[in-house]
């Protein structure tokens, strides 16, 4: 049995998160039953949702229980089967939390999907082929509907969601403008990404600044939204939106350390007649084949080159997944466990 | 030809609408050309939508222009006919404006409507059995899409959008809850519309308090909500929305004078995965045939019976426009002009 170390949860954030909230311990792996299976984690998947896990408020998911390893989307390789369906060597996905092995009721539906590594790396079905690249998939095709020729905007565009969602709306016809922070990001998301325009938030601090550099990027309005951060971005797009626009709520993370961020003209979702819609993206298991099938065949055609932040070994993690929520990652955030 | 006295607007609010910016003035109705119609109105119906159109500020629709008579619902009677299809003495219901008359081009579609008043009476085809009653309709089966056994809640519920708004729940096995300022009008909606509670948002004079008497309405908390008034109502609503709420957003009245009114906090809307959609009724002709059919047969068996404020002359259409945004109404506002 190999020892097993894990960053789990000692004490809850007061308003911002920081590395004293986590702790790294070791355990051992028990003993496999039958129908069980070891997985030794690649790769670790670090992701917004997981920081309004570490508060105990209601929301739409339980707390992350302190004492027990972070959640969090694994890929990595069967050690160890009891399982008919899993041999040795196997590359699979799962939920395996941040440690380096997990042993996984293989049976449990969901729980342990086994992927093929010839076209795809095995790190990016924990992005652009994985929940952020589905979360992409589903605020895009089942909110934003788009139709060829609209203009869609995506906030954190060099980020593992992000840039799916342009890869997706080029495939689709639209003009996509992204915004994210730096000029760095800003011209990968152009330069490699292909998105039609990307504004660098950071160069433009106040709301009109703001308003400006998207009217010149989106001269024809704004028809769909994928918002990824909420906040004082999301009243600069909502003013430019269409009449009939169509925004999808993916994430607030700028609300995530307690300040709630107001929305200041609520009145435009009347005046434009938008539809605004949140999303957990877990909740649509039904589209999860299709979007997965036409986002494997956009990274395995080298059509959408997704770009990752590696972090190396797993006491890395921490200060890795702080950074992600300061926007100091490009693209994917992972962190590589062996 | 008879001397058609008119309110026009003379000139634009800054801030709360008073009636200085009205003007009472008589014109002559010209000589009716081929496929014109003559009608004398008897109702004017007051509705919010007219505060925006007063503003000269970007909204869906164009500004009311100055010097012109405001825009309005009218019903009447056709009294001269130019047009094979209208004849002296039909009812008709259309755009006629705050004026006496209105010389009407019968052809252009939609233009003008005759109505049967056997059943239903005439000026509920401005309320109950007209745009109002559609708005209604829309709000709920397009966008709250309600399943028997669920709980809606609309704000304004005495008035015209409100009350058809609680029929039509009802009639689809909901828990419909009310919200509307003053014991009486609470009263007459749980007494005499029949919803199962209706709160007087005047005796909740802060947001907790409000959530107080909103929770014990809903204890199972909320699965459709109509907006008729935006502002602090609506945070409180927002915040007991279960988990794939609707919201139809119809009217942000709160709002209307120039101050905007932000909404706290979004995020609700991500964390309870809603849909919050704007419309307006006017832009989904296609639904009113199927709309007006249910609400004329709710009406015209006596299953709604819906209530009306009336003015009486075509003086008293300022005040009593003020009076409706104020909430001063007690059902359906129209003025009556013979």
């Amino acid at each position: 049995m190999p020892s097993n170390q894990q960053i789990v949860l000692d004490n809850r954030p007061q308003g911002e998160a920081s590395v004293s909230n986590f702790k790294l311990v070791t355990a051992d792996t028990p003993a496999l039953q039958d129908g069980q299976v070891l997985v030794h984690h690649h790769y670790l998947s670090l992701d917004p949702y997981m920081r309004g896990r570490m508060n105990d408020s209601k929301s739409y998911a339980a707390p992350q229980p302190l004492g027990q390893p972070m959640i969090g989307g694994t890929a990595g390789e069967v050690v160890e089967s009891c399982h008919p369906k899993f041999a040795v060597g196997d590359k699979v996905v799962g939920m395996g939390g941040w440690q380096q092995y997990s042993v996984v009721d293989a049976s449990v539906v969901g729980a342990l999907r086994k992927v093929d590594t010839t076209h795809v790396p095995l790190s990016d079905y924990l992005g652009a082929v994985g929940m952020p690249g589905v979360t992409a998939w589903y605020g895009l095709v089942k909110i934003c509907e788009p139709k060829a020729g609209e203009t869609l905007v995506v906030t954190a565009a060099s980020g593992a969601v992000g840039s799916a969602f342009g890869a997706l709306a080029k495939a689709r016809g639209c003009r996509v403008v992204g915004i994210a922070g730096g000029k760095d990001k800003c011209d990968y998301v152009v330069n490699d990404l292909g998105f039609d325009a990307c504004i660098d938030y950071k160069q433009h601090s106040d709301g009109k600044a703001l308003h400006v550099a998207l009217k010149a990027a989106c001269p024809n309005g704004i028809d769909g939204y994928f918002e990824n951060v909420g906040g004082w971005i999301l009243d600069v797009v909502l003013a430019q939106m269409n009449a009939f626009g169509r925004i999808a709520v993916c994430g607030m993370i700028a609300g995530y350390d307690g300040k709630p961020q107001p929305l200041a003209a609520p009145a435009l979702i009347l005046m434009s007649r938008l539809k605004v819609q949140g999303f957990i993206v877990s909740e649509h298991m039904e589209v999860w084949p299709e979007a997965l099938g036409e986002l494997g065949t956009l990274v395995g055609t080298g059509k959408f080159r997704p770009r990752e932040s590696v972090a190396q070994g797993i006491e890395a993690a921490p200060e890795a997944f702080l950074g992600l929520l300061k926007g100091r990652n490009f693209g994917k955030q992972v962190v590589k466990l062996v």
